[in-house]
């Protein structure tokens, strides 16, 4: 495992300079590498991905309480409590893990707070599920993050009282940053105890204190520091005596993985192939059955099964020609947009958007609604994963986020179908992000239909001007 | 129909002082009767629903296009299309109506308001589906005023521009207020067709010109006034050429009939006959499949069939004494107190709730997390209609509203099941109200017993105290 | 209970003769009634319809082990194991009690006889599930008792090893008829246990020795004697240790009580009141959630709660003349067209029917192919319960037996429509059974009209001709 | 397209001969490969399968009507009408096609042979499907020769009156072998229209004679000859003038092709992978979806790209090494042992199998209950493709045909479990066919073990001795 060693503060601009400094880089991406950059300083991101992530543990030591500040805080906790409606079940698990033996204690119904704090004083954990439904702070961070990483980017927050433990030893099936924010927190980090637990897809069951070896990190996470651990790491955590601790895991790349594509593009790659060669519609041979299949696995000297093996073999690798890599990954894609948080848009942008679009009613009706889009108004698309061009049975759709809910997949995926004439206008568009391009650049026919696409998803809310729109006088 | 004649303005509160004063009533069911007294004045309640109620439709004209105001105007509505995420199709629907012919034009996706001003502009008519989940004023009317119905009462906001008709002549399934807040409208109402159209249970297909006859009704509605028909009654409303309109209708009393209850009542009234009388589970006639059915309907002179007849009637006479009543009224009350919006409570309300409760997360903890709710505590319910008693399969369950969404059904029905040895004390809390008790003149064990129902009761928002409680010091 | 007394042999013709005597009795009915009363000689049917059916078990002594032989035989038993497909858990059980504790041991499979006599010789009893599936003769007497009842009539068949039990004690929800057939068997019958359990519309649990008080009933039933019970009668039967048990049990009655036929009554009655009758429709009280239900249920004295009452009772009282007696019955008649056995037709009338027609592929086509179904034509019903004229959402429906399978459903349910201007003609066909009619006698349009109709109920094998039918020379 | 071209009348062993001679040869599959030689004679099956099958049509001429007799003919057709309960819609259906346009009149119940020839006089086809569940001879054929293709084998019987035809120009998804057994039929046949369309995985629609062009066979089938085309090849036939027709046509290879082997295979292989190889669990790149997908396909000079492809046709080549072969094979057995006929017996085999089992019941009980199997007795499997041993989910089971039914699954698909240390032993058996082998010769832990292995596979009827069994005296 990685651990920072210096002993000096690490001091970095906060969290709200740093989100207002964010909101004058015009690529998402570009942002999105910033704030990570920060999350994970002093350590360099290019020093991470290639030594750290889903390799090892890493413990970064700030001595810096504040560093995370104004992320999430206690109060914060509180104040959803009170002016939201957090669901017991939903929203809210109230656990313990006493004597090796996890228990739930979540009630149901609304997660009032002098319930949820008479559960915090007898000895309960407490795990805010989805907290960037609640927290407008936590929305942002990671909707800028989901940008980085191609992968849904989310969080879950715990508040564990002192000389308590809420969860017994696990491994996940995500990538884990576990930033702690208040408080301190004893974390024993263990290797994975098998080949087949490296990098897992689906996440273990709760073990024994007996089933994990030696830890190979077994530290106390303060405030401001971070601990990173790829999926298939065992972990758990523990307060100490005195001290209670407040953290939030951001998580990501969840069935993010190679097998996870080639699962969506075999069953493409074998159709294209059937319908195109012929040699995968031919029939078996007649008597196959009397030498494949396990009962006949040992007639290893029979000649028919090494010749029908190789048969087999040749056609796989004929596969590799039809695979339609692009469009499964569209499928990892159209998914990925699915799962994404609505970007939450700076003032700059709003501005910029049919969001700020002047159309009021004012005085016994609607003034303002027409807006002069023109073949010479600059446009680009809102962010860079605002939206994906896919082709599915022979239509192009444009699946989108900025409709989706801040509760995971609580809205349906959402996206328009795009006519194939103005497919090469949408592509472009996608492809120029961060730049602007005028609307009569777009490769897609006459001016007014290079106006009318650009109106369509200005409308939808996808794209953004150089500078604010001008009504038409009505 | 009825029609209010006088041509002098009528004056009234307004709606702002009227909703302050009703604060300061104590009981629900009075502050909703003030509110729909104000609501039909000059007519007077006990007029209306022994004269109009169910029977005819009436006029009130008021000439006084401020009466309204403050419910909701077209400013809310692009307020709200700017502010909260309406979506077409769910909560907004886009209609013309011309030579005719109803069209709907409602698109997918976010409704946006350059996008709805644009179809308002070209003659479509919007209608807001369930405004009192984006307005606090139409959800806090309509959360009054179902304490006097005793069923749901719902909203729709009609927007039409000038010399235009959204919607075909039909008839509904439930009882309307048309409440006319801008501009005016022309109206025309036709006598129900038939008797069996006489306060029908669904509401009817959409109509051609030429099935109705003569209009009973035909007037301009202007802001201010206020127009009720009973369901069956068939209507049409059309903008005049220069001015545009804006009306809410509130709807009530669907499906609460008569005939709705026997529906809930009569299974359970058999299965208790058959259970108890043996002679509801003695054999048929080894023979009554010759005489009797459709077939057989013809031999009236067979004495078999009169016997047969007079023995089913005997057996339908006997099933009186088994009517569980209120069982199947308790089935309809549970079905209203899920359909219900949950109460809005005043400030004067929210203080002495659970929802003010003190405690707090501070310096590192949670403070005030114990409440003093003691013997002499006094308390009742916050609404009479918060919440109801029912049994079910032998348990008793408390059925509430206050965790209701604002979106129709959007939560599912919520309730909690009560110690059978606890029941008398609820049943004594939602009999009291408006009347404040004693938590140990509860009938309900212990003083123990009885904090801790109340304390379940309190922590649940289901109830108030007198005073604000103190916390213990912690 | 009563039990025949008689200590001479009663002698009544084999079965044999009896049947080849009913195939002349015209009457599906008359035919039905001596089949039953010979099952219950020497007690008249009259007498047993008057003081045992529904009422008390009642044993038939005949001391002439020879009464029933031909019903079944363990030979048939063994037969049918190696000629039909007998399959485990669907057709054939294995079963075995000792020491008060039931045990199934059916595996799965063909039931081959090797297996199933392998079970036997180790005590095990085995329950042969409709056999009228496997046995004709089952199937003859069954099809034809079921003209009587009205009712499903089914079987099961039980052999018993000596010394063993196969069932706990228990009771069911049928008349049972059980006939001995083979060996001996001893039987202990008690009374129901309380007044819900007489006559009971479920079957019950399998009960402990000691649930029961002391039987009414205890004695050996031997070949050639009958033992009926009523349903609720709890009854359990073991064979003594040195000798076997072959007994089928006949059943009927199963849900076709007062109770069964109002479940269905009701909701149609309810609709046509609502439909018809305006005081249906109407609201209910505004405030009758104040009053009613669980919660009010102790407000006696509130005369509101009386006159709510009184309004339900009313109603109640009004519906009677909405109940549409015969459409429920309908209902019935349709379940019970679906639930019968086909019938087994004689020679006799098989060559009057469409079965023995004489068309024949010869000579390279089809010849014989036109019938002679003219007006003269004298024709009726194949048998009395053979079809069933029901009304069904403005259609209707001929629903009938004869494409029914000797499997419990294994067909759906059968029927043709029926043009509203033949349906007196086919209510002449049935009513008229068992009497011949003339063709041109049916009350249907023109002779045309008439042939046609009489042609498509002949070739559907619903009807017979009194002769056999010339075919036209082709 | 193959035509024989001899002039001459080309005799052979008639059919009920042959089957006759068939019954002594021992193996199944021998047995199979002489009737599908007669069946194709005098075309020689290795040229039929190395030049025509899945290649070309085939004409087989000759000259003899009553080279098929006894297979099925129109009397038997009459005979199944009479005496089977032979459906409409499921069993038979009757078509017309003329001017070009097919229709349908099948009615629905029982077909009737009255109404079934009214229908044939009038100009409609015949089609009896599932032939084999009405025809003993039809079904032993296909049970036979369902040995030498592994793959069900399936026929419907055509009944066409004079000058008519029955169906549109279409093409099927199987091998199809036309045999004609009565009269004659004039038949077309085209060649595929496209390369898609060679042997294709799905029946196409009907054609318009316009959409084919010059057909590649144009000849008049008489009685005794036999037409072969491969699925693909578009085909219609219709009766000449003067003459009707009878053919059998007999089908398989349905979806049997090395395409259907890989869509088993893949899902098992990549999981296997997944399992196995950490580097199909490793994330996909941060940035994938900035340059993959079907939006960016076009930048082809992204060398991302390229090493994403190489990447994936990595996986894939290394997935070759986890292709479970065996296993996706065992798949396609086990659903070929579904789709299976049940065999039929010859008197020889069923004096040696549990169907002969002297177990009878006989003077008030079972006699010759237990079976003298010994170590020395010798047995094998009933038939070579009787059974499959089949892995799944960590069990060993074994799928097997004899209590199929003779209706395309009507019965679900039968197994039974096999304790993994008897697994050895029940693969010997199924690859020592057509050997006996020795009880005591399976490798199966002690004799009572091998015993009761042999015990449990001859009472399943899987297996027969190689002389009848003696029982022990009991």
């Amino acid at each position: 495992p990685f651990e920072s060693k210096d002993a000096r503060p690490w001091t970095g601009p906060s969290l709200s300079i740093l989100l207002r400094d964010l909101r004058h880089i015009q690529n998402s991406k570009e942002r999105s590498a910033k704030l990570f950059e920060w999350l994970i300083a002093p350590v360099a991101p290019k020093k991470f991905f290639s030594d750290i992530w889903e390799k090892t543990p890493a413990l970064i030591r700030r001595h810096n309480s504040n560093y995370y500040k104004g992320f999430f805080s206690s109060e914060d906790f509180d104040r959803i409590l009170r002016e939201d409606h957090v669901n017991f079940g939903v929203n809210l698990d109230v656990t313990s893990y006493f004597d090796g033996e996890k228990e739930t204690h979540t009630p149901t119904g609304r997660a009032l707070p002098v319930v949820v704090w008479d559960f915090y004083k007898n000895g309960c954990s407490l795990r805010l599920m989805n907290p960037q439904a609640f927290s407008g702070t936590v929305w942002n961070i990671l909707s800028i993050l989901q940008e980085s990483f191609g992968s849904m980017v989310g969080a879950n927050i715990y508040l564990t009282p002192p000389g308590n433990q809420g969860f017994a030893p696990h491994y996940d099936d995500i990538e884990a940053f576990v930033i702690q924010l208040e408080g301190k927190k004893c974390w024993r980090v263990y290797d994975p105890r098998s080949n087949e637990e490296v990098l897992p897809g689906i996440p273990s069951r709760n073990f024994t204190q007996q089933e994990m070896g030696t830890p190979i990190m077994d530290t106390v996470l303060e405030a401001g520091d971070m601990l990173y651990f790829p999926r298939g790491f065992i972990h758990q955590a523990n307060c100490l005596p005195e001290m209670y601790s407040l953290h939030i895991t951001l998580s990501t790349y969840q069935r993010n993985t190679w097998g996870d594509l080639l699962h969506k593009l075999f069953p493409g790659a074998l159709d294209l192939a059937i319908e195109d060669d012929v040699e995968f519609r031919e029939g078996l041979p007649l008597d196959y059955l009397d030498y494949m299949g396990v009962q006949n696995s040992e007639r290893e000297d029979d000649p028919r099964r090494e010749s029908f093996n190789k048969k087999v073999y040749n056609l796989m690798r004929k596969l590799l020609k039809y695979a339609p890599i692009d469009a499964a990954v569209d499928q990892k894609a159209k998914d990925f947009i699915h799962d994404c948080l609505p970007p939450v848009l700076t003032k700059e942008e709003l501005a910029c958007t049919v969001y700020s679009a002047p159309a009021r009613w004012r005085d016994g009706g609607p003034r303002n609604v027409v807006l002069q889009i023109r073949g010479s108004t600059r446009i680009r698309m809102l962010r860079s994963n605002i939206a994906r061009l896919c082709g599915e049975n022979g239509s192009i759709l444009l699946y989108y986020t900025i409709e989706n809910s801040r509760d995971y997949h609580k809205e349906e995926e959402k996206c328009i179908e795009i006519d194939p004439e103005l497919a090469d206008g949408v592509e472009l568009l996608l492809c120029s992000y961060p730049q602007y391009i005028k609307v009569d650049s777009l490769p897609a026919g006459s001016l007014d239909d290079k106006i009318s696409l650009a109106a369509a998803l200005y409308e939808k809310g996808l794209l953004m001007t150089e500078y604010p729109l001008l009504p038409k006088r009505d």
